[in-house]
Parts: structure tokens; sequence; C-alpha cells
């Protein structure tokens, strides 16, 4: 049988479930890190692929900006258990004719935020090949109990950091811009497709603070990384269209996208995560130390790990295509 | 500059150069894993790279070799520094013809050395590629001082576990034996280099008694990667020819190659250790301890950095292909 037909998540799947779980692993494969127990210490740890043709395109990214979302995207995974990111690795397969020059422009991406973020580059590998490969490994560390996907229940409400759909305008923005002069709003979401924030302190506050009962990051698109959440809690989700927050710069140039990008693009990297009703006192008054606003844009009901969509009326809303399978070929 | 230009050892150290060692970071970028120290506790993390045509060719493996040997490199990387294997994180890209059963059985080799190891799959990610394409990331653990390549001092004996240039004599058989039947002699050299055997044990052992001051595993090959031991312990190295180890196998199929694979070949994955000459006795002792023979093959000298090999009369010997490089194209 083909990849193709069992696709990303159907081989994902068969692979944990003939994978025992072993001594000292609190959550193994299946949510964004690992959660381990060594000495009485939560150590977190996550692996992120990034190849050329496939996750980004050299035309569209300076290798400064790519190093910088290689390490973005796995300080992500980080914040979205409520970690605090600690050991990186790196390992890069590179075409030989490549200029040393990128290949340091790139590491110079990597450690100007990983030296914002308490990261050190500890490690990693090197090869040939003919095509960019990055593969990175980041430890992170919790002094407090890591929230997973596992935790949500019905009534709870949901929430998402920052604004949704940015980063896939902003990519729509570089496809079809070619070279003309482009607009403020574009050059902010292409900012956001090329150098995300990973909601560190966020993530981190929500955990310690006991806040967020189940999260995730935003990577493949609000509708499939909420769908995670839905099936490892066994609970549905409900979202309000109209709640949900899209930026100046999207409003203005979504056009006949509407919010279709808002729930269905990918790399936003902000977090989603769930809370009891009777928690919203407090998250409103941690509201200022979080970095980054929230917003309320749902709720998880019962019966059956669906995610909806509604629209003002009520309705619920369809949208073309949800989030992204590596493998599918449809 | 052209990457081929700089080589692969001259990336690292331009990487490495310019990274910070952080925070808990006893050794970072340019060992066998990296050596962290968190809560009092010594942490080893390794990351490995395979790439189809590269490292490997699927038309001279099974995946289920491909999957154990995966593995097998990442834990001979904690051996060397005398530690634990305990979690794996496996990120692969994959062509999306591939068989479901062939990944599958990939991953069967994976757990069955991992099984047999004490590791845990805990995570990792998926993307689609046009060739298969494996990272590995291994933390390990260890209760006492991991061994670097930095400890070695004139003087020292320098031993090596099991034998060596079989893993590159079973390539060559592999390569040039075409389909008709095969000796013993060759099937051994081959399933040398198809599953290769971590030596756990050993490393453990000779870290936990303190006897290896300086030890790394041979992957580029004896020459390359006992020069990584001078260059980190600033020694010079004489081996003598007549003392290397080699198998019987080796013996009756290598021809005119003599020794030079068991100098130059690579990926034996065998220890090679330094030791005080006044532990000799020590290490007899141990012998049978560590699940593997080993051999006294030479003694690391002052005067720069250099390794010597020596034939019976004492003249130097010289091979035509010292190591592998990635991004040399000479």
């Amino acid at each position: 049988m083909n990849l193709s037909r069992v696709g990303e998540f159907g081989l994902i799947e068969r692979i944990s479930r003939a994978a025992p779980k072993g001594r000292g692993v609190r959550v193994g494969i299946g949510d964004d890190a690992a959660w381990l127990n060594s000495n009485g210490e939560n150590l977190l740890l996550t692996t992120d692929l990034l190849i050329e043709g496939v996750h980004f395109d050299l035309s569209w990214t300076s290798f400064y900006a790519l190093g910088y979302k290689t390490l973005a995207v796995s300080l992500s995974d980080i914040a979205a258990m409520g970690g605090r990111p600690a050991y990186l690795t790196l390992s890069l397969a590179i075409p030989v004719d490549f200029r040393v020059e990128d290949v340091e422009e790139f590491y110079r991406g990597i450690l100007k935020l990983a030296s914002r973020s308490g990261v050190s580059l500890v490690g990693g590998d090197t090869s040939r090949a003919d095509r960019l490969y990055i593969s990175a490994a980041l430890i992170g560390r919790c002094p407090w109990a890591p929230v997973t996907r596992g935790g949500a229940r019905a009534g709870d409400d949901i929430y998402v950091t920052g604004t949704l759909g940015d980063s896939a305008l902003g990519l729509d923005c570089l496809r079809k811009g070619g070279r003309k002069r482009r607009t403020k709003a574009a050059e902010y979401l292409i900012a956001r497709h090329r150098l995300p924030t990973a909601r560190l302190k966020a993530g981190a506050l929500l955990a310690r603070k006991r806040l967020a009962r189940a999260m995730i990051d935003v990577s493949d698109g609000l509708a499939q990384d909420l769908k995670h959440i839905c099936e490892a809690s066994g609970v549905g989700a409900v979202i309000w269209e109209q709640s949900l927050p899209l930026s100046s710069a999207y409003r203005s140039l979504a056009g006949r996208r509407g919010t279709r990008y808002a729930v269905t693009g990918g790399e936003d990297y902000e977090l989603l995560f769930c809370a009891r009703p009777s928690d919203r006192n407090r998250l409103e008054k941690l509201k200022g130390r979080l970095g980054v606003p929230i917003t309320r844009i749902g709720q998880c009901v019962g019966g059956g790990e669906r995610v909806k969509v509604l629209d003002r009326f009520g309705k619920p809303v369809s949208y073309p295509a949800a989030g992204h399978d590596h493998f599918r070929t449809s």
C-alpha cells in the first residue's frame, strides 16, 4: 500500500501503536513535544524537519530568515507544552555548490534567535545532498507540569494568541507579488510568514498558572490543530467565525478569501489553548503579562471529535482545504 | 566561497566558533555527543543524518537493516561518551510512492534494537521528499563523568574494540558481488556493514571505571577518527600496522587492500580510546566484562597532532584516501 493512501497521520498512528512507551516517558509520540521525566525534572524534546521545495523556497526567503524560522518553529513546540527552550542540535544536508557565506548567514539567523530565547546550539550533523534539508532537535525544560493536547473538556473555552491567517496570506503575497512594489500590509504579512514569533512567554505563564488545560501551536492551520486537541481530549469544538482575531493587514488584503486562511492556513505559530470558563477572570488579569493578546474564539462541546466553524447567524461555514498532509496526493 | 573549498570540518569549525557555549553546556559542538548538565545529571545528546544516495543505497540494504543501523549509529555516539541511551526521536522524509509496509519494516528494525538497548522512541517529524532522508536525535544519560575526545596525553596507550575494516570491505562485497553466491566470509563482512553493533557495554564500563581518558567511535575510519582525538587532546599518535585487529573474514578477502580499509574504512562503529599505561593491568582484568575484545594498537606521542601508521619495520605506511569529507569534491 502506498504512503499516499495512509497519509501522514495514518503513518504516525501506525508507528505510535508499534512503539512501546518506555520508562520515564510521560508523553511520547503525538504531542508538540515528548515529555520525559529525568531525575525528577520535566524534559521536553521536539524535532522539526524543513525541506527545500516542500517547506520553503529559497527564492522567497533569505538564509538569515530561514535560520530564524527554523528555530522559531521548534521554539513554538516547546511554547505549546508550556516549557522553556534550552539546547538545540541542527543537522543540515547541503548542496556542495552552496556558498559558505549563505550557510553562515543561516546560522546567524539561528544564533540571533537562540541568544534571545536562552537556547544553546550544542551539536548536529552535516552532509551533502541535492537540496537543502534542515533537521532541528530542541530540548526544553519545564519546572511545572507541561500542558498536553489531551486535557480539554466539554464546556471549556477555546482561546488563541495573536492573529490568524497572516502567514498563509503573506506567502500568497510572496508568490503572487512578483517584483512590483508592495503595500505596507503585504510587507507586514510577509514578515509574519518569514520571521514568526514563538509565544514562549505566554505558553510558560499559561502552564505555570495552570490556566491552559490543553494547548497546541497553530502550525498546520487552526482547524487541523484544533482537531488534534479534540482527538486527544475526546471533545468536539465550535469556533465562532466573527470572533477570529484578524490583523488589519489581513482584513485589508484577504478579499474573497474571507476567513479561510485564518481557519485553514498554516505557520502562524500562535498558541491555541483551552481553559475552564471559571478561569476567565484569572485569564483577564494575566492578559498584560503574556506578551501577546489572547482572544476567546469558541468552546469545547460533547458529541464527537469534530471542529465546526459557525458564522454570525449560527450556520456552519465550510472551507475548501483543511490543513496539510504531507503524503496525501489528492 | 563554495562549501567544497571549506569542507565539512571547516564548516563545523566556523559554526562552532560563532556559537557561544551556553549555561549548562559542558561539551558542545565537536564531540560524539553534546554533554549537558541538567539538574545535576549528565545528559548526552547526539544527532545523525542518513541520506539515500549519500549514506546508503536501497538496493544494498533491507528496510529492516536500515532502521537497525540508523539507531546503531546513534547508539555508538552515546557509547563513545560512556553513556546509556534513553530517548530517540526520528524524523523521516519519504517519497510518497514508498510502500507503507517498507516504512513499517524500517521501524521494526529501529524498535528491535531500541528494545534491546533500553531506548524509547518518543517522537519525530515526517514529510514527503524525493528521496529517503533520516534524521535521528538520541538522548542518553551518564551517571559518571562522560569521556570526551580531549583527555589523551602523550604516552597513553591507544586501544580499539573488535576488528577494523570489516564494514568497508563488506560494502565492497555488496557493490562488486552482483548476484553470484557469496562466501561465508563475504556474508560476515556484509552483516558487519548492515547491522553494526554499538559497543554500549564497553563504553559505559570504560567510562565508569575511569579507564578511557579519551574516546571516539570509528565512524569515518581509524585514521580520521584518531585525528579528531589528537586535535582535541593536543597529541600525536603512532599506530602499529601489525597490531591492527583484523577478522579472519577480512584477512581472507582483503587481498591487495591489505590494511587499508582497517585504517581508512568507515562505519565499523568500534570504540577507539586512550588509556594510561599504568592502567594496563586493570584493563586486562576488565576484558571479560566489556562484551567485546580490545586490542592495543599504538601510542600517543608529542610533537604535533599527526597520526602515523608504522609497518613492522618501523617505516611509515601511507594510504590513498583518509576518511571522508561530505563537501570535498576532489
